[in-house]
């Protein structure tokens, strides 16, 4: 078992005065120390065992024994820059192109999901020739200035509506958004926002690059774009000469269940022109994958410039990538997130119907949102409620999280091995906080 | 012995088909292979030994068995976010902290130099209110889009003379800048050159937020600016409310042997705002970090906005930091730096008396450029020989690389553990080549 260097209040007191205070720990008044990790559970300094309901990057478990094994054995080999020729680099892009449509065939390694994200405007931009980016409400999806700039979700939290040139689509979320499950074609009806935006953009003589989205919006609420709504948007976002990028980021990798990418939900009818990767891809790792299609990659290498990037595609990285892809195959873990996931959903429609603080409930496999509301009618969100079940969740040793522009979804993003026996107690014990919730409301 | 999945002519193929065509190799015509790496040494699928004289990521030698031995063990047992308390992302800040000035304490943890240097733009434009950023000629700061901006050695490759709105001064390069070796105080010289740019800026109503260099500039040909040179910068920005950034994502971390820091060089009245690192840090492995003062620290986070970087700061990268800073100390490689580097310039001296090709030699520690010349007078860079150089060198299993805005420098940057027996190989290869070149010159 792992050993402390410092006790806990001496590790809080040395992250006060050497870490950057906008770097935030979970649970600010008590915060959490880990020192290991296995499967879906984590362990404090005591040895008390958590059940980790959020961590998406831990895709496969917590310390994956074969992935920790392909990361030293090709450690102990070879860590060198992809100047030179390695196996590793071009056997890793051949599998993860076959998880993926024809088109999207040529991959660029870069570190994290951030780099991958800002890598894909850079490919927009110079496959265009056009600047501006469409992002939704509420969207996150980097930590990089460009991408601070298309992140509504970090600069709402400031208090600020608008802070760049790029323009916001409504996110299409019907459960909140603009058009709810109640309109004959909420698909239609929010790509068109899309298209009066261009159209917008166009009378200023602005140009669109294109249009990025996570194929389900994570921090945005865990939003799932009603079906069709990804291929009508491209065709308006095309129409004027842009590319549509999905951010698989958060979503990618089998957790959907029923797919191993979140676009595929929207139909095989639909090919993103750039897709990127990250969290989930090297199961902690620092790694991350942008794949484009060869027409995109042409255009971006007729710049001239050439892409270097240090650590993208190092043999470990790829070595590491391939054990987790061999892991989420050999222990069928999509499958497991469809099937865990579906029992979940269940569990939670049941919790529903008993308590009204749920307003909804709604998931594809292991991604699952539970909207808490103060009023089912008016869909008042319940976020100090959420604030409250997600603390007293974390004093029960259950680790989930509260987001969404109001604060308000619980987020269901564990790791892939998640158990219907994890998903029992998790639920059990969210419905005992509810039902005490609703006690105290009572009386 | 590592074995090959694919053959040498599948793997290039396999690249074209898969990975994105900007993504070079070295050696284009003919590339190399490579499947294993000891120390400076790097081994062919056919075994072939090769001497690396130009990787400063395998900073303490290539698969450092106790460096590999950090990373395994911390990968057993847990890898997660820096939202949880742990140790060693406290004890690494501490210990970094260690090799910098006081002043310099607050740590930010990230993937690469791209996104450390990105950050710093952040820190820098948040605290000081202002925008307009000053890089050097040729300088190279990372692939991000904000970076390209700020990067001319990126798009002067494209015969683009202006990309941005940002600034450039001239390089200190006393042997091919503005004001050379017989000026009487270039420090001064260029710094005024960066007052009077501020001027400029100010006049048109810009504001200055930062001054960003590489303590030396690596790609933009292995430029070492004078002493005192970082000080008056620095006085004229902070002057004008700008910060100062120096870059030691290549030259960090004991590489110039007279100090850990290469912004040491200038003095120890000499403290930078903010400090980037990179490529060293992990041996390889992705990581990085951003060192700024409390102030700027404040600053950022008064925006309110949270920085959270999801693989920065993980047990494993921070393990691997600690296990790279333990083998610099334990095998004294920032004292075999400055004395091989101090040999190795002396082998080059002679050198250069023997052979008119070699116009310049400049170095600290294993940072050394030699600058090849078609005339020692006008100082005409012998670009074509300078690749010709570095070809025949492949040929012979030395692995040394040519850069700078002319192409003509070659670049010394080996593993810290690069022996003097290394150097004699090296040079010796190097005289043979100069040697043939000259006679068949004469004849």
């Amino acid at each position: 078992m792992a050993t402390e260097v410092f006790d806990k209040q001496k590790t809080i007191d040395l992250r006060k005065k050497y870490i950057g205070p906008s770097c935030k720990v979970f649970f600010n008044h008590d915060p959490i120390k880990i020192i290991r990790a296995r499967g879906q559970y984590m362990y404090s300094e005591k040895d008390e065992q958590y059940l980790d309901c959020i961590n998406n990057v831990a895709h496969v478990g917590h310390s994956h024994p074969e992935v920790v094994s392909a990361g030293t054995k090709q450690m102990e080999l070879l860590n060198t820059n992809s100047r030179f020729l390695h196996d590793n680099l071009v056997h890793y892009a051949q599998r993860l192109q076959a998880t993926l449509p024809e088109k999207l065939s040529v991959c660029y390694f870069v570190n994290s999901g951030s780099e991958a994200n800002d890598l894909a405007l850079r490919l927009a931009w110079q496959h265009t020739g056009h600047k501006d980016i469409i992002t939704l409400d509420n969207a996150y999806h980097g930590h990089v200035s460009s991408l601070i700039d298309i992140s509504p979700y970090k600069f709402h939290q400031l208090g600020q509506t608008e802070q760049s040139q790029h323009v916001h689509a409504p996110s299409p979320d019907i459960y909140r958004g603009k058009f709810r499950e109640d309109h004959p074609d909420p698909a239609t009806a929010y790509a068109d926002e899309v298209r009066d935006i261009i159209e917008k953009a166009h009378a200023k003589g602005h140009k669109i690059a294109a249009f990025i989205a996570e194929s389900l919006q994570s921090c945005g609420g865990q939003v799932i774009p009603p079906v069709g709504y990804f291929q009508k948007v491209a065709h308006h976002v095309r129409n004027v000469g842009g590319v549509f990028i999905a951010d698989e980021v958060q979503v990618g990798f089998g957790r959907v269940g029923s797919h191993f990418w979140a676009f595929q939900l929207q139909g095989d009818d639909f090919v993103p022109d750039i897709v990127t990767m990250g969290k989930p891809i090297g199961n902690g790792h620092p790694m991350s994958c942008v794949v484009t299609t060869r027409e995109v990659a042409e255009s971006f290498m007729s710049s001239g410039m050439e892409y270097f990037n240090t650590f993208g595609g190092n043999p470990v990285s790829c070595a590491i990538g391939m054990a987790v892809l061999d892991v989420i195959e050999k222990e069928d873990l999509q499958g497991n997130a469809l099937r865990v996931g579906k029992y979940l959903m269940e569990l939670l429609e049941k919790l529903k119907e008993k308590h009204p603080l749920i307003g909804d409930t709604r998931g594809c496999g292991l991604f699952v949102g539970v909207d808490l509301v103060k009023d089912r009618l008016k869909r008042t969100p319940a976020t100090a409620e959420a604030q409250d079940v997600i603390y007293r969740l974390k004093d029960q040793k259950i680790l989930l999280s509260a987001d969404g522009p109001h604060r308000n979804v619980l987020k269901f993003k564990p790791p892939m091995c998640f158990s219907r026996e994890d998903a029992d107690l998790a639920v059990g014990k969210i419905d005992h906080i509810l039902t005490d919730f609703s006690t105290i409301h009572i009386h």
